[in-house]
């Protein structure tokens, strides 16, 4: 069968390892004669994944002894409205940067529960950036960003040092690269791009902070009730965390956050100069901006748009078309992609190129 | 290996033929040379995954048109509270029995949103009933129940015939027994237990009754926006409902859900009938509302629970110790849980009553 070189925005690939692991885990977990499926989220050896995962996001990521490390369900959707839900009231504001159609919806959530300031946005110019300065209200209750556009393809490199609690969207590129995590008060991810498959939310939050939290809300939407029953007050995504507890030993392995982050930049590097050197295609992110995890391009026009997309999947390359609001392609480089899969669709974007001036010297003739 | 028979309460057992189809699809799914962890939520093969499983549910249950089917995320402990969320306000007031510890998260919860009046509780006998009349005002909002109360062995035979509103927990019993769907406005129940592995909650609600729900929550709490976006207005748990869609196709093999009901009423019949002739044990439950899911029963004293615990085990039975609150034992028999394991299970029973009979005697002489 045709090798696939899986480059879709999530859910997405993870290592083959983490996959056989995991379908071996389905079948007989760990010798016990039980599948993970079926496996009570209360025996002592789930709570053992559960406590194992934690370590591996302290260790991965050097998480201090004064944050919490949580897993939650319902994506980064639900943490849009969490978190007004937790730290914003009628009588408070926050501050948001609006950097971007998830940006967006984090904003369409918030103003459901108190005062929103857009403090900065990059609309004017599609999304294509990151604005660099700003100013807000030093008594904001948070000031809201978000570290990857997903669909917009940017990323944020360096992080506001304001005064107030900060607090990232980081579902797109966590674990991708180092980041300082005290530089933030919460961070959450859903977990279908690098920690692992659909089903979980990561958040990871300073407990003075989520001690502020408004007392009277529901108990699913709390943060200190999840952290303070390890994450299982109810029945968890026992799967899910099980496989991202697969997926974060084998990030270990690979030398950990600082070991996949070179490995990240020498893939985007691959494709940006491909991108730019190709006259068939460009980049829609500033230069400056662009995301090391989905590298967004367009075509010079609509035949080589449909063109490449076909001639792509005969090679096996799956999940490149751009999001609708953006078009043209999309292609995620995350942790789990080889850089031999850049390597095929760079040489596919140049083999692409040679058909094209040939046909287009032959029409001409 | 031992064989073992599972008896958790949840995540539960299901079949080992879903456990293997499961296993070859984390491997590579329908031959597409792709995990189904890393496919698309917007894969037409995915999108096709829901659709299927919407249909099973419709044909299983019976579930007419004008009721919508919907997977969310974070178990019914999050349907507590969306419920009210979506249904109750300030001004108005809900209705809940009150016939278990399940039953009490959902009034806790319902509280932070408005007047709860709670009409019946079987407290009084530690809920080993259900309450058989009450009365509630017709302004209530809705009525809550709990069809099967997990940890105290109850379940409900007759539903309230109201004017109001009737709203139903069914985690541990849907899918276990023939219901009307149309006695209930809206049904919820955490997937895992008869539906599929945990990170998955189906609701089915009438369309004419979410309509009428608050404008103003959040996206993620507001059932309208499952319905309106194929329970796709983020991305799902992909897996869970995979697996799902397997364990309904499995459970339409077995002649649907009145077939499965036939097996389940034998197999409780026949544990039912050990624990009411076998000396060392008792049912917790009133035998009127004994559960067929969740058999709760006691040992006369703490060395015939301690030692048949161990003697249990001894033949690869697995999750039988009662809860917490309740003690003793508790023996879940799912719909994948075969006759053949009740057997182990009733002949481990019969067996220990032979040798705790003879070693008494030994002990005498």
């Amino acid at each position: 069968m045709l090798k696939k070189h899986n480059f879709g925005a999530g859910p997405c690939i993870l290592p083959p390892s983490v996959m056989e692991q995991a379908a071996q885990a389905v079948i007989n977990w760990r010798g016990m004669g039980l599948s993970i499926l079926e496996v009570s989220h209360r025996s002592p050896e789930f709570e053992d994944v559960v406590l194992k995962t934690q370590l591996l996001v302290r260790d991965l990521l050097s998480v201090p002894d004064h944050y919490s490390v949580m897993f939650l369900q319902g994506g980064a959707s639900t943490q849009f409205a969490m978190v007004p839900m937790n730290f914003l009231g009628a009588e408070k504001k926050a501050a948001y940067l609006d950097t971007g159609y998830f940006a967006q919806k984090a904003i369409k959530e918030a103003k459901l529960f108190g005062k929103v300031d857009v403090i900065a946005s990059s609309k004017d110019k599609d999304y294509a950036y990151i604005p660099g300065s700003f100013n807000h209200d030093k008594q904001s209750a948070y000031l809201h960003c978000t570290s990857n556009n997903t669909i917009e393809g940017t990323e944020m490199f360096d992080f506001p040092k304001e005064s107030v609690p900060l607090i990232c969207d980081m579902s797109s590129d966590i674990f991708s690269r180092e980041i300082n995590i005290t530089d933030f008060d919460l961070i959450y991810a859903g977990a279908q791009k690098n920690m692992g498959p659909a089903g979980m939310t990561l958040v990871i939050a300073k407990n003075e902070f989520i001690n502020l939290a408004k007392k009277e809300i529901p108990s699913m939407m709390d943060y200190r009730i999840f952290r303070d029953n390890m994450s299982m007050y109810n029945t968890p995504p026992v799967f899910s965390i099980y496989v991202a507890m697969l997926n974060l030993l084998w990030l270990k392995d690979q030398g950990g956050v600082s070991g996949i982050a070179q490995k990240n930049i020498a893939k985007a590097k691959l494709l940006y100069a491909e991108i730019d050197r190709n006259p068939l295609f460009y980049g829609t992110a500033d230069v400056g901006h662009r995301s090391r995890m989905n590298i967004t391009f367009l075509a010079i026009n609509k035949e080589v748009e449909v063109g490449f997309l076909k001639f792509a999947a005969e090679q096996g390359i799956v999940g490149i078309k751009g999001y609708r609001t953006v078009g043209g392609f999309r292609a995620s480089l995350y942790n789990a992609l080889p850089i031999s899969s850049v390597e095929v669709l760079v040489n596919a974007m140049s083999s692409f190129e040679k058909m094209y001036s040939e046909k287009t010297v032959l029409e001409l003739e």
